[in-house]
């Protein structure tokens, strides 16, 4: 359980240099298609101490890009970039390590070490590919009750997670209602919208029509279907970001040839550029497949499907208390979505904080340095910090 | 100049069946890069009469996915649907063929008859493939002004045009201020936004991935990039449909399969079947190079580059009056896209007349049936046709 930590001389409020860890879970896990799991293996991160009674622990779930990386460095090279969330969680920031236990798992079916579609599937002794069983959120929150049994934590202090990470935590918190105390929710929905389904259809196309993707075979037959993957991130990557901060960061500007009358030469947008470096950097570190399986989770995923598709029904089995957060400019998941969570846990009585933030930076706000962000999310935090001293 | 006219007896206020003409232009055609279309050939269809003193025509300027052919229909087929905007062109239609000669021209570049990058070269005596010309709005507008001289008409009543169409309208009153008296600009933008440039880029991208597209020499290799065209198009599709209008029509409604638990079965939305079966039958209709053509024409179109940036200076120069209508929803060409045309024409002291149509259907709004619109449309176009009236 324990970690090398070290801090990172240049770095304040760092976690510092933290090394993965993982798990080999041989317990079952059956999943919601009715596969089974019969094992796999699960890396996530830990930050922080667990106290005496194991009740300041903080779970995050990472989004569709991100994994058990969320803070600190892998390696003392100055050039490394920190984890996802480093932003929020460190000494003193929002999920400060000075009093919580964080931990991040990375998601089954991902691509980051935890068992997905790249792994070898144990009984056959191949790669799963394409073969890899459809998920469900109820699938990954089941992994982490696992995970959270192994490391002794009945009760999370609360479980966090932005845009895909939140339909994660309120699962979580309709599922096991007795085992999280706050479920914070930011840039999230309780379902997608069929403009989200569609962005996430035309990315899957992208890459079925790379012919390199072999029907998902690729790594058996050595290839990578990097332009289809580039172009699928390049589809969703355009999504996260708002209007008026690709006018800002962008606006019409070349990043080659000109708009001089009397040439032909090819010219490129800063914008263009900018997504296919995106994109072209996306593919190399992600796998296809778990693209695949991971989209279409999402398209699936509707929180109060089961409770007669209301909410108000969904939510009333919740026990703890709510942070929702939004972003004025997230037109992936607009303040609305946000609202209507909102509007769903005061039908259901339960107590909820909702921030808005007015920002350009769209989706992508949940992981931005946005100061009234940092500050609600840090403020609503501190309050739980302070619950739990009062009750050790 | 005659054509064959007849009433299509199911159909009220259609100008019945209409049979294309063509023309080859033997005037050489100086485009804006610098190189010259020695001939081309031209295709476009017109309706009802021009008058005695030539002073009745309107020419309509059709959007990325149009062409020549607008209203009626080509055969007696009663499954055949009709031309693009006969729900605006027709005897009693806001474009009234009673009073009005319509002249609907394919543009240059394009894939339905006028001479574009599936046409054979006649210096070369190839296809022109990818080596067809890269075009400027202007260069379409040289070629309508070659069509008007050849058809006599010295002056417009109306120029009208919806999305890129507009962008031709606006185009054609600042360089031949003195051929036009009305300019009609629907669903437009002085130029693109960064965000429409990416959407433009992406489906760029899907084309250029498909192996098929052959670096853009497909015909000659007996190739067809259906898959990267489909694809291309679902992108630019979906930016022309709000997310109101996506939710009443499709919901998350499966097409196939269910969200039942215990099952791993391949599910389809209703919006992803959409989506599919526009895209393939698009790509059916379309020529792969001419979508690089004019997405790239769309991305370069700034109306007021080379008048300082500044949009009062460019208008400054025009004499006609405009009409400029938006569409609520439209989230491609938003209202403000709109208001900032009325708002330099306004700076400019040009007469304006501005309409924003309260609807859920976005960009595509300018192609529907949506009774304010139509109605404004035709009280703008009845007083143009008084003009003409109390001129003669």
């Amino acid at each position: 359980m324990n970690q090398q930590t070290s801090s990172r001389p240049t770095t304040e409020n760092s976690v510092g240099i933290v090394t993965p860890k993982s798990v080999d879970i041989k317990d079952p896990l059956k999943l919601a298609c009715g596969q089974v799991l019969s094992e796999y293996h699960l890396v996530y991160e830990t930050y922080g101490e667990l106290n005496s009674d194991n009740s300041n622990a903080i779970l995050v779930c990472h989004a569709l890009s991100g994994n058990h990386h969320a803070a600190g460095y892998h390696t003392d090279n100055p050039d490394e970039k920190p984890g996802w969330w480093d932003n929020c969680i460190g000494p003193g920031k929002p999920i400060d390590t000075n009093k919580f236990y964080v931990v991040v798992p990375n998601n089954i079916g991902g691509c980051h070490g935890t068992t997905g579609p790249s792994s070898i599937n144990p009984e056959t002794g191949k790669i799963w590919g394409p073969d890899f069983p459809p998920l469900r959120f109820r699938d990954w929150v089941d992994s982490q009750v696992q995970l959270s049994d192994l490391l002794g934590i009945q009760t999370w202090a609360a479980i966090v997670g932005g845009s895909l990470g939140g339909m994660q935590a309120m699962r979580w918190s309709l599922e096991y209602p007795d085992r999280l105390k706050h479920c914070l929710v930011i840039a999230s929905a309780m379902n997608l919208s069929p403009q989200n389904i569609a962005f996430n259809e035309m990315a899957r196309q992208a890459i079925l029509a790379d012919p390199d993707f072999c029907e998902g075979r690729y790594l058996e037959q050595s290839k990578a279907p990097n332009t289809g993957l580039a172009l699928a991130r390049m589809i969703g990557h355009v999504t996260y970001l708002s209007q008026s901060q690709l006018e800002e960061r962008f606006g019409r500007e070349l990043r080659a040839g000109s708009f001089e009358r009397g040439n032909d030469n090819p010219i490129q947008f800063e914008i263009e550029s900018y997504l296919k470096y995106k994109g072209d950097q996306f593919a190399e570190e992600f796998d296809a497949n778990t693209y695949m399986v991971i989209t279409r989770m999402l398209d699936v995923f509707d929180l109060a499907r089961e409770y007669n598709h209301d909410p108000v029904e969904a939510f009333s089995l919740a026990t703890c208390r709510y942070f929702v957060a939004s972003f004025s400019t997230d037109w992936r998941f607009s303040p609305d979505r946000s609202e209507d969570i909102v509007g769903a846990l005061i039908g259901a009585k339960k107590q909820v904080s909702y921030l808005n933030i007015e920002t350009d930076r769209g989706h992508d706000g949940f992981l931005s340095d946005i100061p009234r962000y940092i500050e609600g999310l840090g403020i609503y935090l501190s309050k739980v910090a302070g619950e739990i001293e009062d009750a050790s």
